[in-house]
């Protein structure tokens, strides 16, 4: 049970696939050298392996408790957080200004990969306050920014999303905690739910983003305010003061992530709690849409992180479990099971289907880098054009893949995967959150088909089918049978995701609810085709480097290895999702709700 | 949280497609007319609605526990397996001879399928005693039957299966529990795992089924002899005696399935305990083989079981759960989820996927009814052969669905689903184990691969196929959009599961780690045929009789629909498992041993 970040893979993914090069050419990222870069993975993969991960399984067995509003985290997570803030791992990606490092998102993913696979439990408050820094940056005061951002960058103080209500879950419409205005702040009033660390041990203060109607606001999303709401308002000098109105009410028993302390918030019972409007009335809800693109793009690295956890756990199992003879030799004695064929299809199908996420999702890391900083307009506004798509399919795919990998892990691990002491079955329960939370897999794919395909008539997903044929124009040149199969596996899924993306786009303006009835397959086969795409592509780095004998040959040769084997083996089930993608519209309405 | 059992469903599968009709003309089966069957599904829909259904929270929440040796079950179920003793519920398929009641596999298969839906921390003791009254049964001495059979067939007794060892789990030729002849008995000695209801408060004595080996018996699998060894020696007059050497030791912390205890068994502490040899020495592995078809058909019903129970906590959730407008109507109010389309897509690929399982489920049954009772001798063994080639792929192909679709129904319920006290993330805890134990499914793939499909080069297999195109015929005159739709899945099928089948056949022959490495897939594949196959079969009659107003229409359009969903949404991946299934030998052994 342990971890150990896979920095080679990283490194290349970084590098090779995300282009960090190009990164660190943007404008304000010239800090971002490679060996600044490399100082940083070695260094968090340190604190990763030997300080997070250790903690994992207490986090699970002992979990975060509640006692007199009171949370107390699981043993040593208090002591690690102290750690976190003072090596500033908070503030990697975050504005010089308010003390952050300004380093790019791709640098600060790759790293958020670790901390969410060394222990997902404790890597959550890390990604809320990211979140709630998000907002304040983009759309606070001055004088909130200046009050806030540098205590939640450095981490000293971490922040919360208070969204959720008990009628009001993926329909943030419905929600009703109010905020009523007096003089220069509001009373809020209401109780949120699924507050994730909203109350906790390891920070000074607790800063709650929370949205709420004010009494004069129109019905619906546009009668929703966002107000910060302070644990302990803060004293002139910055230091925590007074008490706010506001505290946990109760912890939910949950099926994993049992170190989070996911909270029922009590907001005002005597009286009101003290909170300050952020922007302006009634725009709460789209102030939440702008920083979703990182949010969601977390949410899909903790799926790729649990995977990788997974299948670190299982190959090293798979190494050491000796169970019946090898099939292709006649010696009857028995071998260590990752000499079974259908235990190495577990693990080959959960490596590739790994690198191909760790592919996608810092390739559309470093699209938001892109995006952000590109001195170009137009360039920067394709890039984000093109991030905007990748979004849902990141948060979506990756979340299943890492349930499935999950659970492939605890198969691997036979009778030993069902009992808790193994770890295995703590990585299936974790990922069990990921396809629901942050918008469920389901908003994912609707979000992709009802505005992001529909917006440009799939014009943005048609330039990354342009991309793929490109591709597999070069890999044309490629000598061997690997390249060709890999090649195969390009063309066929450009043709399979330009006549879904076609199809989609003609169908969300013909009748929406057809479209989405296809929309979680469509999803599955553009996330699948997408990331076969950028390891085909690092399939053709590696045949070149092995010509060149630049790097690692047998690293260099897996990658081909694990190519070959996603496009014969990963890609053809998900690519004839084409069928029931335009299929299921057809039925799903056939029986009536009484039926059901 | 509650479970109804589907008789409409379930009376369809029996009679339509599993031939109870057929079944009850069987020499030894003619009690089971229809009122008497339907009389004893109704009374099991009751005990499996009110009375186990409702234990079954509690059964996960407090579970097991252990206090010097003894087990205590979770509150309720030692009174609940009093009523089922009282009913004669253990006794429905066995030896009239014995006190049982003779009944078909098949009714016995769909009461099964009532139990483990309604509560199968509970509904695994009745198993485990299925299979050790089926192992004394065949291979018991005359005296042995008649002092351990008429118990356990009542359930006043319940046996076990002590199989595993630590080092000796699917490679049970590595165990090592001794047993040293002494005059008519042995004394056993050693440790077992993983042994479930290996010690509990619901049965008067418990009669341990335990794999030894003999002081000079040969190494591996044919050392091993199989050994009674109950918990109370029995006395002359039947009741239990003198308290044997045996102990649970502890109890293992299991993802899932709480309420069953799952022991390690220590056997002979204090001298070594009293054992009686079933049949003759070294042949134990051979006397647990003939048991298994039985044990394998009992945990692929687990799969469909838990599956109907996770759809029907989900139908019923997003009937009431309101949230968001219909996106089909331009009225802005929120409505209940199973109007959102992809909610309606969900659901349906639970329902089509289940009703695939029961018919195939059942029609396995019959089959094994046929093999035991069928006159013909030649009839019986062609029931025989196919019966055990579609075993592996029920255990399996079942319980891979039974997670897939629990864990549908954690999604359907969104966050709430990942909240403990909503129950659906039970379904999934408990479902978890399903393709683990009984020979976990790389094991049955393995079967089907290694040893069913290739016994006799294709040739059941591709007699099934010949069925399926024989359908496709039966279809071409029925009329409808529908019926099209299904007809070309039938096709589609046949010519997928045939190319497999051939390519799995001569694979085998050629080199058997090819094979073994697309196993996997060709059992997702076949199974996915197979229950279409059957699901196709059903839209015929449904169609045929909504044509001459023969039952409830509604029921009947409904079979039409899911068939046609089954057809053109769950078809199309799992047919294109037919190229990964003849890559995956390519690439699976390219990688080292120590690069994974």
């Amino acid at each position: 049970m342990t971890y150990t970040a896979p920095l080679a893979d990283m490194r290349f993914a970084l590098r090779e696939v995300a282009g960090l090069g190009r990164v660190a050419g943007l404008p304000g990222y010239e800090h971002a050298t490679d060996d600044t870069v490399d100082a940083v993975l070695e260094e968090a993969a340190r604190l990763a392996g030997n300080g997070l991960a250790p903690l994992n399984r207490d986090g699970d067995k002992v979990g975060a408790t509640l006692e007199n509003g009171v949370v107390r985290t699981a043993p040593g997570f208090a002591a690690i957080y102290k750690e976190f803030v003072a090596g500033g791992w908070n503030s990697l990606p975050f504005d010089p200004e308010f003390g952050g490092q300004g380093m790019p998102w791709l640098l600060a993913t790759t790293v958020q990969e670790m901390w969410q696979a060394a222990n997902m439990g404790f890597g959550l408050v890390l990604l809320l306050n990211q979140g709630a820094i998000d907002a304040i940056h983009h759309h606070g005061s001055p004088a909130q920014k200046a009050q806030y951002l540098p205590k939640m960058i450095s981490g000293d103080w971490t922040g919360t999303m208070n969204l959720t209500e008990p009628q009001a879950g993926s329909d943030l419409g419905q929600l009703k905690s109010r905020a009523v205005r007096e003089g220069d702040h509001y009373k809020v009033t209401g109780q949120k739910i699924f507050i994730t660390y909203g109350e906790h041990d390891m920070a000074e203060n607790i800063v709650h983003l929370v949205l709420a109607r004010t009494p004069d606001a129109p019905a619906g999303v546009r009668g929703i305010s966002l107000f910060i709401v302070p644990k302990f308002l803060p004293n002139e000098d910055g230091t925590p003061g007074k008490r706010n109105d506001l505290k946990c009410v109760s912890l939910e028993h949950k099926l994993g992530i049992h170190a989070s302390p996911t909270c029922v918030m009590s907001f005002g019972d005597d009286g009101g709690a003290i909170g300050y409007l952020v922007g302006e009335e009634g725009r709460g809800l789209s102030y939440m849409f702008t920083m979703m693109n990182n949010a969601r793009l977390s949410v899909g690295i903790q799926g790729l992180a649990i995977a990788e956890r997974a299948y670190q756990q299982a190959a090293s199992f798979a190494r050491t479990r000796v169970q019946s003879k090898d099939d292709g030799k006649p010696n009857p004695v028995p071998v260590s099971i990752v000499h079974h064929p259908d235990v190495r299809r577990m693990l080959m199908s959960m490596r590739a289907q790994i690198e191909a996420m760790r592919a996608l999702g810092y390739y559309t890391a470093a699209g938001i880098d892109g995006a952000l900083r590109h001195p170009d307009k137009e360039a920067a506004r394709k890039t984000q054009d093109r991030v905007d798509l990748l979004i849902p399919i990141v948060k979506a795919w990756f979340t299943d893949l890492g349930n499935e990998i999950a659970s492939t892990g605890v198969q691997i691990h036979g009778g030993m995967g069902f009992i808790e002491e193994t770890g295995a079955a703590q990585h299936l329960r974790d990922a069990r959150i990921l396809p629901i939370y942050e918008g469920t897999n389901g908003i994912q794919a609707r979000d992709l088909v009802g505005r992001k395909v529909a917006k440009d008539g799939g014009e943005t997903m048609l330039g990354l089918v342009a991309e793929m044929r490109a591709l597999a124009g070069e890999l044309k040149a490629a000598p061997g049978d690997d390249m060709e199969a890999i090649r195969d596996g390009v063309l066929a899924s450009a043709e399979a995701l330009e006549e879904a993306t076609i199809w989609v786009a003609q169908s969300v303006k013909a009748e929406l609810v057809t479209a989405l009835a296809g929309s979680v397959p469509f999803l599955r086969l553009a996330g699948t085709a997408l990331g076969g795409w950028l390891l085909a592509r690092s399939a053709l780095v590696a045949q070149n480097r092995l010509a060149t004998r630049d790097g690692d040959p047998a690293f260099m040769e897996a990658k081909l290895i694990t190519a070959r084997f996603y496009a014969e083996v990963i890609l053809p089930p998900a690519l004839a999702q084409l069928g029931p993608l335009q299929a299921a519209g057809r039925t799903v309405f056939a029986l009536r709700e009484e039926q059901f």
